[in-house]
């Protein structure tokens, strides 16, 4: 991984603004810049200059100025990374930050890899290994709800929690490897009923942790929905409406382009990603059997399947059998998705029969006018309640790293395995094998055991440039 | 203008990146930032940090954590606007620059307009107003030429250059209304033979400022080259190979997207940009009309032609009957812009008749083969000698903005006046109003004089947010 190299990137986005940054780390990085910046006056000079301290200076390449620029100092180990870096704001035309990074490169510093930075905060202790996938989380954190958990994560939310559980798991590994040193005697100094009780708790956090993941994944990448039923339903409209209400509510922050992204809303710090509104927005004058298989597959790629049925078909008795037949084979393929059954066009409603409003009550239905605007409120309060992560975010720790699911789901099922030796009385070495397997599953997730190189470039190779 | 309020903007270049710079001014900085920042640690508080310092903590939005970010301090009038300023590097989310964007808002504080930060450096007194046009210069640099002018003019080159032009005339004006108070004596200050020879000198001057436009504003918008010739004289192949040896230059600088301008090359430091490129990559099967009609359109938004002819034709007579045709009629066309008449496929070449020979040199071909990347050096080499900024920017200022052009021809204009009134023996009294009136022309170059509203909006509005 090449740690010795001193490194270079735009650490900004990509593009022209009023200033972008670039950032040096490792060893080189003073006396590189002392070669090409000079300092305007006295009292901006690299030398005698603190660190977290600005000077003012122009870059050269040899003779030809190439940049005003101000400086940022920061020494080895006070550093992001822990190494000495400097960050340099220059002008941002793509053409100064190009020629910036060429004479770097002239100067033997090699372009940083995508989260190289991150990385070496990690090796050099700065931060564990779950904190550090949090600050990829921060940066492309797009709604509130993946923001207030990264920086939750960022923080140590989930390390200090994890950590806590191996160091009591260590305990007691370390009390039943002792008892190894002592076997002829047939002593214990692991009490097995408070073992027990302790791998109970264990479980428990675990199966608490694992089942976070559903609502943290969806925080994270959004809530795909799927709004399924007949042509003319109201599908269009009803997304229409629904995007229409949430781009009002966007405020624009001029000079940042956060990309109005197409067919998504947010409800409460989540967002709802609709699926296959090309199809939804084609004219619905395709095969009936083409359209159920694109529904079909809408809903599996579903987390939650709005369905919706017009009420002006239930003015005739057919629309009824109707209803019964689409309700059924979309519930039934919806299997255990979130589910909203929605009668638009509410007020077509015909007067009901006592049987009739019966059966239609059973089904629970949401009544609205996508058209008219009514009921939308109420629709989104509902999708709103099914996640709900404030709740969930302020009494424990929620992932979102399939990783961490993957190391957790690891650590349960050798947390099982221990308890079942634990009470078939399985000696005491082969008891401490599986607890330090479910030790190291879970010391994967804050990087306390050794992680595997392919892991760590994993991980790091989805950083973006410069951090 | 409101310059009283204080404001904010997103610095570096909008979208997702590692970091992201956002910028305050005014006087509300320090009061809102002290009100939402928490400092890491002791060392690390707005209270007792020094101007040109860095700063570690949160921002806060109430109780709710918005961003772990990294604030650097300047105090007015040591900053670029001249007012309090701090730059506040958040994580590069474009969910945080609009958190952090919006929270400022809500604290009272303005999103600036474009140009707002070096409209205020320019109202303050931090730099003149050519200076504050050579920052937006500098931003939108996309290559050497314009990069090394627009810092030219940053670092004042022509401002210095018109001051001592105005500081000449000033004195002689003042020479010469001086005499208007002893009118009645009838004597003279001002020498008139040495104002003549200054006149002359500014004259000169002026007509040199004015005749590196046309080299200025090639560096600054690039050249626009026509490539025009017969049906398969191999334009599109010429156009591919100019533009696949210029890609094949461009460093790879990974983090840095400049974006691959599609039909535009690079030679010596300057951009040339090929006109109605779809054009040649068409199919040659239209209507001769309408081939005619587009070829004399690109002519005319051209200002260096090539003329390609294929040497094949040259094999039959009725191919010099045609040469001589299509080179008269472009040659014609063309005028008195830049002009390479290329003979294409030169291994196709017949041998020559001796009175052939003479009539081909005399119309000086370079000789090429676009297929087979002969001759590509010479042509641009050919095409560099005809805008050798290099030169022209060691020895003199060179202008690249058109208002610039605009006061300096009127400034040209009104010496002329004055000249042809001090021949004529006009009076003191009417050639001051003269002089003032060159002066201000002059003046409004670097805003020394009063500019005009609308056009200080019309400067500043071209710039980018943040700057």
């Amino acid at each position: 991984m090449r740690m010795e190299d001193t490194i270079c990137a735009l650490s900004t986005a990509p593009g022209m603004g009023a200033i972008a940054v670039i950032r040096l780390s490792g060893k080189e990085t003073y006396p590189v810049i002392n070669r090409i910046f000079r300092g305007y006056s006295k009292r901006h000079q690299l030398e005698g200059s603190k660190e977290y301290q600005s000077v003012l200076g122009s870059i050269y390449d040899e003779d030809q100025l190439v940049d005003e620029v101000m400086l940022t100092l920061f020494k080895g180990p006070q550093s992001y990374t822990g190494e000495d870096v400097i960050e340099i704001a220059c002008h941002g035309s793509t053409y100064i930050q190009e020629r910036i990074l060429r004479l770097l490169n002239k100067e033997g510093i090699r372009l940083a890899d995508p989260g190289e930075y991150t990385l070496r905060a990690f090796i050099n202790g700065k931060m564990d290994l779950s904190q550090a996938e949090a600050v990829a989380d921060l940066i492309s954190s797009e709604n509130q709800a993946s923001h207030q958990i990264a920086l939750q994560h960022l923080r140590g939310g989930i390390s200090k929690e994890i950590r806590e559980l191996r160091a009591e798991l260590i305990d007691f590994v370390s009390l039943i490897e002792l008892e190894l040193d002592f076997s002829e005697e047939d002593v214990e100094f692991a009490d097995r009923s408070k073992f027990l009780e302790l791998l109970h708790r264990i479980q428990a956090v675990l199966n608490s942790l694992i089942s976070s993941y559903d609502t943290g994944n969806a925080i994270k990448s959004g809530v795909p929905v799927a709004i399924v039923g007949a042509p003319n339903a109201g599908k269009s409209t009803l997304l229409n409406t629904l995007l229409k209400d949430d781009k009002a509510i966007v405020t624009e922050i001029a000079g940042t382009t956060r990309d109005a992204i197409e067919d998504e809303i947010q409800i409460n710090g989540i967002s709802y990603r609709f699926i296959d509104t090309a199809g939804i927005r084609e004219t619905d004058d395709m095969v009936e059997s083409i359209g159920i298989r694109r529904t079909y597959e809408k809903v599996e790629q579903s987390d939650l399947v709005l369905f919706l049925f017009a009420a002006d078909r239930l003015q005739e008795p057919s629309g009824w059998q109707a209803l019964k037949e689409e309700y059924q084979s979309i519930k039934e393929k919806a299997q255990d998705r979130k589910f909203l059954f929605l009668i638009n066009k509410q007020e077509m409603l015909p007067t009901l029969r006592t049987e009739e409003e019966q059966y239609l009550n059973s089904l629970k239905p949401l009544f609205l006018s996508a058209k008219a605007k009514e009921g939308i409120q109420e629709l989104q309060d509902k999708i709103g309640s099914f996640y709900r992560w404030g709740d969930l975010a302020a009494s424990q720790n929620i992932i979102t790293n399939v990783r961490h699911l993957d190391a957790l789901k690891k650590s349960l099922d050798q947390v099982q395995v221990v308890m079942d030796n634990l009470e078939a009385g399985i000696s005491g070495d082969l008891l401490s094998i599986d607890i330090r397997t479910a030790l190291s599953e879970l010391g994967s997730i804050i990087g306390e055991v050794d992680v595997d190189k392919d892991i760590l470039g994993n991980i790091f190779g989805k950083f973006c440039i410069g951090k």
